[in-house]
């Protein structure tokens, strides 16, 4: 009967979280068609609006209409009026969405990648994934994106999603507390996230594990597997767009890739190893500067980018175009239904020369909006616009490989589709960015379903992840700069340290404050504590040197007040201290007792050990405090900070300073 | 110029380890494509040969001709005949097969994926990597294949790739000898042995993060991804299918599925959960029977075996038929070229009947086959086979829903394809049995190109691993069951352990035999040595309890040695032995120093601690042996295998004997 009940206990749990995470993804999918149709209307609101439905979008207002629609009233008539009120228009969105994030999210802006990423792995940060992030959030991103701004929608998503994956659980008693389920939902969240902003649920997972998780488990890729498949499916039971299909752009390229095109994707792979290269260098320096100067002027600082990005972009057809839209035209195959105007410069030389220009132009502004852009008070992601980037510039790559081997009736064989140059100039922008590699090349397959073009995608990021590699400013992707940047003192497991031929010894602090464990009074300790900053304190026998527990400034505190209330407010000053249980007879007992509040399980290494024992240490069971011991006594502690700052001092000596601010 | 040295240097290696991947790659990609080769002309062998081309296999033997091949030269007019030569060749095959893994290689029998999963995870298995092992199970794979047996080649496949991935880098001296180099490689290999054997880079990839790895890092990611890269553009060049791309069964689905659909893809993840239940459960029956009683009559059964799946398996068109041939046809949909006698049962009901008894016929025998085929003693792999019943059986479920929902005119927008159901079915089975989720989803999806069937995958695979999560009888996929019934103590990192709320103490040896750091005598030590069997001694000081390290049995043994042949192989008794460095003046010259030999760095946890930290430690950081302390004083310690006997008793109470066999 003990064995039902128990059995009854674990299935009622189990049972609840997958509850929980089947919540989480339908509010993740529903956060996001919500978005992705909010976004659709406000953007074609910039043009105009719907005489007969305002709330509609020019697509449903202009259903079943032919060529010339009625029904869409443009906001004037006259072109110059058209570019003002499109200026305004962006500008006011990008204002709004600042001006909420500001009032009511401070932590609503930006990326959050990062921060998600340090808050799965451990670390505590208050209200980030709270309500208020999560509404904010929501709401300021659809602005974002329709203003125009050189922003993209993934990194917010993964932020929101985690906000999902952090408040759904705390509804119900039993998630409310625990570490270990918080950082499982919050990484189930953010596969979901990811998931839904690429209607990729693979790419997603992938995402979870490449990116997010620290620690790698089967059930929680198993959990991120199910969230994201929710999310999607929502999504997908929504459809938002339409289409009957989650799939944002589905291409299908006819013929297959040659084998001597491989060095032009080698081109493309190594302009996303540049580009990834380029655009975060320049970019933490833009991040910088916005700390040390326009802390103050966040809001000015978004009318302005605004205001900027849709005056000089609007001249541009592939900088004007919402990014996916114009990624679409860059993808596609020409010929069949698909007549744009890239598709008729066949044996058109100057109509050539023109759109490769147009495209390389593009190319640079969009890589200039995105290094100025990105980090900018309101939510913004990086995903997207360096896909964008990259796109216009593989296409640019595809024009000139056609006009070196144009495509006549003779060596119909060897024709090249410049569309395929688009699609793998953006994945290797984007690999080139994030770092990623195998997330990358799913989310392009599943964007696109161009599964005859896994080896040349594969080609693409991987020569990408070679030059990031070896020239890159090391600490991986743009995330984990940022985490660098911030200061966290984050040590990622998945990571690759190095730390050369260093010993322990090289790190540890060899000047350690500690407390006897038996033998001190209560104003010893009252000293201790108040002439020393320490955040844990080891507790020593009578010998000086053997390490009996650690104890935390905290709880010692909290001993104390205890002590203080049991005791009327007065403890005299010479009163005994104990740190180890006593069961000798002559127990006194005026004695501070404050064995409870000492931790015995620590974790020490050995003075002579090897510096990857250390980092397995701290990487793998995550302590904030490792004490060094030499035969059985005390040499030194390593807290996790200094081993960071250690890594960041040696990072520094072989790169600029980048990650070292006036502050250090 | 020391900078310049050590930068020198670095990119020498890293080089080195490129080449090396590439090389491995290369072998990997050249090795499969020749099995392809010869797996074609061998299976074609059994019905006929071609009179012009002797080495020609029937495809390129008819190439160019129509309908009637004259060139292929069937064996016999006679059908009997025909059938009889048909069986004799099959078991002729399988015979050489098992003669060849006997006499050359006896590891190079089985699968391989549990082997080489403990491998990379640091256990030694002399010889089961090497070259025999690599050069027979190239062999023989083909070889079973071809003789019809219902066992894959991608569980081999794996074995092979990291037999590669053993032997090439240990030709470069930096690679041969560290552990964790090693174990990148093994990864690396395995993940390009799955690429090579679905065409399926990225499956591959997500096989060795899924299955293979015990730790996940990126940097393995990498090289995983890269060499499965390189191996399957390797196998596309050689082009052994002579098709123009390495997909091995491209399938497009014209329409998308419909919501109504939902419950029969349902039934289809039951089917795959039930099917990897039962399959795993009377595999390992089969396997502990043949443990017992076929030890020595290995070849017999093997002969019998391909006997009797030849000679029933002929009846039945989809059990006839290679797998993957088979599979094809079932996944196809109906119309267009494609004219299979299974597409031209539209209206008749009789005809229907007949392929749906066929097929669950087929189905049957195939679970029956596989149950008693897997784990014999030729190279044999449990994916294709599964894939094949899922097939039959989703095919099966396929027409039913055909026949409920009949594709008319009227209602075109609600057609069914029952090929999908062939295809998901297979997805079904297959994760059924290896309790692979990501990867299976992503094979599926690089093997046909069906992208728009993803959801699907996932929702049938997610129902599977849902019914294998709560009535499957624990410990994983088959792999892991293999690895639990051989007893082999691994404890893989990625999965969830459940200890329930025991304690440490529960599974803790209190009787420590220990060593005293100084006091002893040389007899005393022998003594210990001779009247214990234990392999780890720990060291204490004076007082009993408190541990100054640990020293292995060997290492003892070492150190005694070193001092005997010093000393002219005479020892007297009563000289001291000491495990501490002596730092007093009255240094005894004749005193036994072992201070070398003692290990300082080991793993200690409170008594008190949870069993999740000693779980962390076991599995993290991967020590055999953890000393259990109570207030720095020895308790009792834990070994590795301890633990994993703890986990199997748990695990028989709750469910049936399985993996304890008689010996234990």
């Amino acid at each position: 009967q003990d064995r039902l009940k128990t059995f009854t206990a674990k299935f009622v749990v189990s049972i609840q979280s997958w509850i929980v995470l089947t919540i989480m993804g339908v509010c993740i999918g529903l956060i996001a068609a919500a978005i992705n149709i909010l976004t659709e209307w406000l953007g074609n609101f910039k043009t105009g609006y719907c005489k007969t439905n305002f709330y509609l979008n020019q697509e449903f207002c202009c259903w079943g209409e032919e060529e010339d629609c009625e029904s869409w009233q443009r906001w004037s008539d006259h072109a110059i009026l058209r570019y003002l009120i499109f200026i305004f228009i962006s500008v006011t969105f990008g204002t709004i969405a600042a001006l909420l994030c500001r009032a009511y999210a401070p932590s609503a802006a930006g990326s959050g990648i990062s921060e998600v990423k340090c808050i799965v792995s451990g670390f505590v940060m208050d209200g980030f994934l709270g309500w208020w992030t999560l509404i904010i959030k929501s709401i300021a991103l659809p602005l974002v994106i329709s203003s125009g701004l050189s922003v993209g929608k993934e990194g917010p998503s993964v932020h929101y999603a985690a906000c999902v994956g952090n408040v759904i659980p705390k509804l119900f008693k039993r998630f409310g507390r625990s570490y270990s389920s918080l950082s499982q939902f919050l990484t189930a969240g953010s596969a979901a996230g990811v998931a839904v902003a690429f209607a990729s649920p693979i790419g997603g997972v992938l995402f979870s594990i490449e990116e997010i998780t620290s620690n790698f488990k089967l059930s929680t890729l198993w959990k991120s597997y199910y969230c994201a498949l929710v999310a999607t499916g929502t999504l997908s039971a929504m459809n938002p767009f339409r289409t009957g299909q989650i799939v944002m752009f589905e291409v299908k390229y006819e013929s297959s890739w040659k084998y001597f095109e491989i060095p032009f994707f080698m081109i493309l792979g190594v302009f996303g190893g540049v580009y990834g290269i380029v655009v975060a260098k320049l970019n933490i320096k833009v991040v910088a500067f916005r700390q040390k100067y326009l802390s103050n002027h966040a809001i000015r600082e978004v009318v302005l980018l605004c205001l900027f990005t849709s005056a000089i972009g609007y001249f541009n057809e592939f900088s004007r175009l919402e990014m996916s839209e114009g990624m679409q035209i860059l993808f596609h195959e020409c010929g069949g239904e698909f007549d744009h105007s890239l598709c008729k410069i066949e044996k058109n030389v100057g109509l050539r020369f023109k759109f490769f220009v147009s495209l390389i132009y593009a190319t640079l502004l969009r890589v200039f909006l995105v290094v100025i852009s990105y980090g900018c008070k309101v939510p913004c992601g990086i995903f997207v616009p360096s896909m964008a980037a990259g796109a216009t510039f593989g296409r640019a790559v595809g024009l000139l490989v056609e006009t070196l081997n144009p495509c006549t009736g003779a060596n119909e064989g060897t024709c090249t589709i410049s569309g395929t140059y688009a699609f793998l100039g953006a994945a290797a922008a984007l690999s080139g960015i994030t770092h990623l590699t195998l997330t990358v090349v799913v989310i392009m397959f599943e964007l696109t379903g161009a599964n005859r073009y896994i080896i040349p995608t594969m080609i693409v990021v991987g020569v990408t992840k070679i030059i990031n590699d070896k020239w890159g400013i090391g600490f991986g992707g743009i995330a984990d700069q940022m985490i660098k940047f911030n200061g966290i003192p984050f040590l990622d497991p998945k990571e690759e340290h190095d730390f050369e031929d260093h010993k322990i010894t090289d790190c540890m602090a060899d000047q350690v404050v500690t407390l006897p464990a038996t033998g001190a009074t209560y104003k010893d300790l009252e000293q201790v504590l108040a002439e020393t900053p320490f955040q844990t304190y080891p507790i020593v026998a009578e010998d000086g040197t053997t390490v009996l527990g650690l104890v935390k400034r905290t709880d010692l505190l909290l001993g104390l007040n205890h002590h203080k209330h049991k005791r009327n407010m007065v403890i005299p000053l010479d009163t005994p201290v104990c740190f180890v249980s006593q069961t000798r007879a002559d127990d006194e007992s005026d004695m501070l007792k404050l064995e409870t509040y000492v931790d015995h399980q620590y974790y020490r290494i050995n003075i002579n050990s090897s510096f990857n024992t250390l980092l397995n240490i701290f990487m793998k069971l995550g302590p904030k405090l490792v004490v060094v011991e030499d035969f059985g006594k005390l040499s030194g502690i390593i807290c996790r900070k200094d081993l960071i700052m250690f890594e960041l001092h040696l990072h520094q000596h072989k790169h600029e300073d980048i990650f070292v601010t006036d502050s250090d």
